[in-house]
């Protein structure tokens, strides 16, 4: 027996999951002052808490930090650190890198550092003997959670990566058999970006879908017709504003020839997606 | 300005991210032959490709591996991982680890291999040059935005860990700069578990989310009313299945003391999740 397509998820909650998705942003820029209700940030570290981890182990702990004084040091081991990365960028790409807002630290409503606790399942590293660092990626799975949720929330979060993790972890108190996974800038905003940061300021863009399936092997040629239907997603993507239509019909599937329209709903002409 | 709550999200639209987060399985047991369209798959391919990814390098491939006679060498692989991560369990927990199954390697519909090329931001690695695991982690978020756009379409995803990487490498032809970060079991199932499979079978149980809350610093006391917060939530996870309320009405915020009620809504009775 098959479960109905989406065991209970019709056409609008699946909307939904996707467009928090393409509609997530890293946002630097757009924090505003307003605080957080507990009942909120509650929420945000539940579906936190209810990433996959390896072998159930959970490893992940969540650093509110909230204190002005310390995420003023927090925001001075960024700007160090983001001196010691910019010659490590090519030189024509400098003066753009130095342009860029790259993080919402002090700004932003409140800090969280998402950990991971490398000792939690000693004893029985179920899943782990092989791939130790899998206890990391289940934590990264908390933080897209968090990300996700926070979307649906309308609070914006920020991953600030360009900081010094053992300076990070004096400053935090963090013993050394725990990993600073995440440092997070969290707050409400005044606006989701339209795209990535990235794309818009031309530090890149979003590459093919297509170009990026492989079959059976790595750059092995086939999946053919996958890679056109991507295709047809990925063209919904660039069509422009005016000609989007009409949100799909909940509960129903739409046809298959017109199967990329329904992401129209999504707002994905906005959707290119950075960090 | 401040974006109105959620900024588009309402009170249902909200309730389905979170009812992905919550419900979703590492799934193992319940795959059934379905096949899975090219629509379905090409929009989890989109839901993944549209990951955070730092410096917006979007390092992520994706394997498509239908190959009957491949994926039962995968799965020779995963065999002969097994017992070799076997005797790392604690003594007393060998004869149930025997007994969990850990992959539907050959029952699912399709695997996918989701890799990170290492290379690709090569010359201006924004956002890496102190953390250069960020682009692993970015290719993580990928793997949960897969698998969050999965649980909504109804279709299972299971990540199999227990794994040689080198060999898995060699036996899909990964060049030594590209690695391979999730193994994925991907098909339509017969139901997903109320529980994950770890929990349900022993092996380990969902940690108080309030314990794994800090303040300020690593072990830091304080947050005590977000902790209470979160401690309000979790009891409605315990709640017996009878007790569950309707559903909240859409667009309307729920009063602050039964804010934890909303989540009723969302089947959490169920919604314990591990992998």
């Amino acid at each position: 027996m098959t479960a109905p397509t989406g065991d209970g998820f019709d056409q609008k909650a699946r909307d939904a999951v996707y467009r928090a998705m393409f509609t997530r942003r890293d946002v630097r820029s757009h924090f505003t002052s307003e605080a957080i209700d507990d009942e909120v940030l509650a929420r945000l570290l539940l579906a936190a808490h209810h990433a996959p981890s390896v072998g159930f182990m959970q490893p992940w702990n969540f650093i509110v930090i909230r204190d002005v004084a310390r995420r003023e040091k927090v925001r001075d081991l960024f700007l160090a650190a983001r001196e010691q990365e910019l010659p490590e960028m090519e030189a024509e790409r400098q003066a753009l890198y130095r342009k860029l807002k790259l993080e919402g630290i002090s700004e932003s409503a409140l800090n969280i550092c998402i950990t991971c606790d490398r000792e939690r399942s000693k004893g029985s590293p179920l899943g782990r003997w092989h791939n130790p660092e899998m206890d990391l990626y289940s934590t990264v799975c908390a933080v897209q959670n968090f990300w996700l949720a926070a979307r649906a929330e309308g609070v914006g979060v920020g991953w600030v990566s360009i900081i010094e993790a053992h300076a990070l972890k004096a400053l935090l108190s963090i013993p050394g058999h725990v990993t600073p996974v995440a440092y997070l800038c969290v707050g409400r905003v005044s606006q989701f970006a339209p795209r990535p940061d990235l794309e818009t300021h031309g530090w890149g863009q979003r590459l093919p879908l297509p170009e990026l399936i492989m079959s059976e092997t790595y750059r092995g040629q086939g999946e053919a017709p996958l890679k056109s239907t991507v295709a047809r997603l990925k063209s919904v993507e660039a069509e422009p504003h005016g000609q989007r239509v009409a949100p799909a019909v909940p509960q129903r599937e739409p046809p298959k020839e017109a199967s990329a329209l329904s992401f129209n709903s999504l707002n994905l002409e906005d959707a290119s997606a950075s960090r």
